[in-house]
């Protein structure tokens, strides 16, 4: 009973998926969810890139929590439209959440869409929204054992970008520690070493969207 | 449908938490569920309460990841017992799992349980396990966002650690600013400012173990 409803969830999730990735194709937007558990800096990325990247690229972001407008409007200030989904107490975005925000955007006037979902290591990592790019933010403070505690995450990104560097002196965290671990659960994943709010290592991150969207206009 | 078998899950989850709260009950067994992000330090802080309070408490842990058994092996390094339970993707433990579990121990023999949950700052908050008291650990570098945007969580705990204030001085945190957003979300709650890694404030958190250990057996 239980398994019944969660595969038919995940159908229901699978098809608005679907509809997601047409519009993304019709329109040429590449589409990027980042993940994340609570507090590891997405909104700070995202907002440094909005920074950087807005002479060169129209970039909107959907922003995922279970209350408040807070990160919305911190989008706005560095002059992106940005959406707002609050989940009132679910834990990851799905496929038709996303879905209902497009008709907020002129979706053939953006380049980049970020999704920023939920604060949450675990539940995000199984819904497709429809993005082209699932990459997880992990940050250093959080400490060296988190990729083997959070499988099912660093099994279904691609690039992990490993977040306040800046903080590496006064915490034991093994960068190279984080390599192999991600190495063994999922070889094809990049692990990118940053500080999104010192800017360290920024230009490998813009350089990967840069690679990433070019790829989607040549597909 | 969605709806009714929610409600299902959450009847079976109070059944089982009953069990265990009787289980509690006859042993004398003080039972606390650590909920936090991942990363925020629940184990750091178990390894420091295991050290310095087996010398009046005889402690056991349950601890709940998706994969794993690093933290069980922590806290066995530091003398305690430790049952590991392995969520296999799952975001949360259940009272089920925590009942399940309960046969490792010799119940009568333990005056505390802690009960580590996986972390999340948003599942875990909704199931009863059927313990004496649920609180939360909230670490500096997360933000000063957090209890806002997490809601479901700090109005459900009556304690919120705020764990690695020794990193205060690299971060733009404000404890003040914290206690606001707590006290207007959940005034009940306690606010206590931690550093398990160089056992700042930790003498508060000792001496709130005694007093419910002291009313728990006073009741």
């Amino acid at each position: 009973m239980n398994i019944t409803l969660n595969e038919e969830v995940l159908k229901d999730n699978n098809t608005a998926a679907a509809y997601n990735r047409d519009h993304f194709r019709n329109s040429g937007t590449l589409v990027i969810n980042v993940m994340s558990s609570p507090g590891a800096g997405k909104t700070t990325l995202l907002e440094a890139t909005v920074r950087e990247l807005s002479n060169r690229y129209r970039i909107g972001v959907i922003e995922g929590d279970l209350a408040t407008e807070m990160d919305a409007d911190r989008i706005r200030a560095v002059g992106a439209q940005a959406v707002q989904i609050n989940t009132h107490g679910g834990c990851h975005l799905d496929a038709r959440m996303v879905a209902k925000t497009l008709p907020e955007f002129q979706m053939d006037e953006l380049d980049l869409l970020f999704i920023e979902n939920v604060g949450n290591l675990v539940c995000p990592s199984g819904y497709d929204l429809g993005q082209h790019h699932k990459i997880a933010v992990l940050s250093i403070p959080e400490g060296n054992d988190k990729i083997p505690k959070y499988p099912t995450m660093f099994m279904r990104t691609e690039l992990v970008l490993l977040n306040k560097i800046d903080l590496l002196p006064y915490l034991d965290f093994s960068v190279e520690q984080a390599l192999k671990d991600l190495e063994a659960i999922q070889p094809k994943s990049a692990l990118m070493p940053i500080s999104a709010r010192t800017n360290e290592g920024m230009e490998q991150w813009y350089a990967w969207i840069d690679n990433a969207y070019r790829a989607m206009k040549e597909a």
